[in-house]
């Protein structure tokens, strides 16, 4: 079950890689801007689920970016006022509300990209199985919408439980015969902003030089994150090594306990994912060297999602970047994850084949 | 009343200047960061009220600034999970959350910047009268706590109505012998970040190239946008420009409305205090040209406290821009905004005095 995981690809070299030709881009998009103006059309962004507590704050990073044209937010319940809000701040991103499911076709006629992230948190004590009782059926319809308004929209799925809701959303779109593997994204991206800040912290380093990949999935001990191949190299015991795991591993659960009821991981979430969009957009408009992991469609493993580190291009996913040399003892972290993560996409691809 | 309203100063000249001053620091900062790098200490700013729905999207904001060195969130409650929240964002920021009242010194002492949110929002149909009646004793009680434990710390008030929150506040700091008018504001940001959206909306210009000066006060009436000061020149006949003052006066009431009883303006509010705070903090860095608007102390009319443009240092207020030469109709607006400010500052002393 695992025969295809060890790959001669060395990850820390790619990232180093793409790292360079982004820096690269960004200095020459500096020093030629007046010389050499790329102009793209402002790009539509739509966020379905954009009443609730991750994509309030995740809208207003979004209406500061100048490459969000539109900024289209629908839901069942909020989307004027959180629209009217948002309205109300002096960028240029047009800002509009949509209400109630005879609004989602015209929200989602031309969208460049789709963020979903419609659905209940988890409370304390909840199991991700119980939450994906009640947002399966969400996702399954918003995906559906997606299908048939804007089948070449790109789609990031942030609704959890992600290694569910991801396989579920591409079953949808396959009896729809518009999937596109390389268009449909598994928000992973808080995975590796925790690890960077937890790695930081131990290691006491400037957080912002710093690259941890982290692969797998998007909960419990499907999140395997490579401290091995941490840009720059840091030197941890494996004892650190295993306290960071574990801190990851469960860094949901801490902010539902933290939080006592009152909402999960909001603002990181909001943050990690408007990153995950910003470099989207910037792969859309054909800038170079972004990369960004997501859980997706994947041969990595015997699992058929796997979150991984991808090079991104206009046409969403250029290159999957894969999980490349990994020490052992990832290697037998990720050998840990597959059974976890097999059973939540099957769960995921049977919930969309009965319904 | 109304006799040291003309002053010979043209805002525009003085607003130009500003950012003209402004972009060059800018510029000067981008092309010599190697060779003349600055290094400031990093800043603690703290939140008082971080629980709620302003100053968590504000507190994301304050995480992603380099300018922010220690960001300490202090509530009756909430502050725990949203500082946990927030501390697994990758940015350098270390974050720490303070609980309840025997908390709030630890939290105070040695800030530099204290934003107050504490309090409750307006719900439809509620006066601001009535709001105060709440809030009043909330930001007495934090104002004299910063009073006691960081007197020198630059305070700006959030809470509103501000118009009452400000004078009140700084009643509280006179008492203790530790007021000083360069370091006292209340947040009026929201009002022009709204104007220039408005003005944009209405022209059909590049808002991010727009520079509209408001004045007055932070409600209603007492809310007075210099439309002919407006940077660029706007060609608006006088029946747009009133559309657009009613707006902005009824605009804090058209989020409530649209947002039905679940909540006020919040993200534009955040984007707004957020802009206020880094403007704050470069100044403090001796970055020149800040120009901030912002309620305060001031002799411009008799009434005690006026949003004006103020250019800041590191002390605080270096410069209050004033009123400059509003044309006709703005000075009868500014008239008709004296009384009900005068009433609201009043009603602001007169509580901290007998209490």
């Amino acid at each position: 079950m695992f025969c295809r995981l060890a790959k001669p690809n060395d990850i820390r070299t790619i990232l180093q890689k793409s790292f360079s030709i982004s820096s690269q881009v960004k200095n020459n998009h500096n020093h030629s801007h007046h010389q050499h103006p790329v102009h793209h059309p402002p790009h539509k962004v739509t966020v379905l689920g954009a009443g609730g507590a991750v994509s309030q704050p995740l809208s207003l990073l979004l209406k500061s970016s100048s490459k969000v044209g539109k900024l289209c937010l629908y839901d069942i319940d909020h989307t004027p006022g959180v629209a009217a809000d948002l309205s109300h701040i002096d960028t240029k991103t047009v800002v509009t509300g949509y209400l109630g499911t005879e609004q989602l076709g015209p929200c989602l006629t031309k969208s460049d990209v789709v963020l979903i992230t419609a659905g209940i948190p988890r409370k304390p004590g909840m199991t991700e199985d119980e939450q994906f009782n009640t947002n399966a059926g969400i996702v399954r319809d918003l995906v559906s919408a997606i299908g048939d308004f804007c089948p070449k929209a790109m789609i990031c799925i942030i609704t959890n439980p992600v290694n569910s809701t991801l396989p579920l959303a591409a079953e949808v779109l396959k009896k729809k015969g518009v999937f596109d593997e390389r268009r449909l994204f598994g928000i992973t991206s808080l995975n590796l902003t925790r690890a960077k800040a937890f790695v930081a912290e131990a290691v006491g380093c400037n957080v912002a030089k710093l690259v941890v990949p982290v692969v797998g999935g998007n909960s419990g001990i499907t999140i395997v994150p490579l401290i091995s191949q941490t840009i720059p190299p840091v030197d941890l015991s494996q004892e650190s090594r295993k306290k960071i795991i574990h801190k990851l591993q469960t860094a949901d659960t801490e902010i539902l306990e933290t939080k006592a009821g009152t909402g999960s991981a909001t603002l990181s979430m909001a943050h990690a994912a408007s990153k995950f969009t910003l470099s989207l957009l910037a792969a859309i408009d054909g800038e170079e060297g972004q990369v960004e992991s997501a859980y997706v469609k994947s041969d990595e493993t015997t699992a058929a999602y796997l979150s991984t580190p991808l090079l991104l291009g206009d046409e969403g996913i250029v290159k999957n970047l894969g999980l490349s040399n990994l020490d052992e003892f990832e290697t037998e972290l990720v050998k840990a994850a597959i059974p976890e993560l097999t059973r939540n996409i099957q769960k995921g691809i049977d919930y969309a084949n009965k319904s």
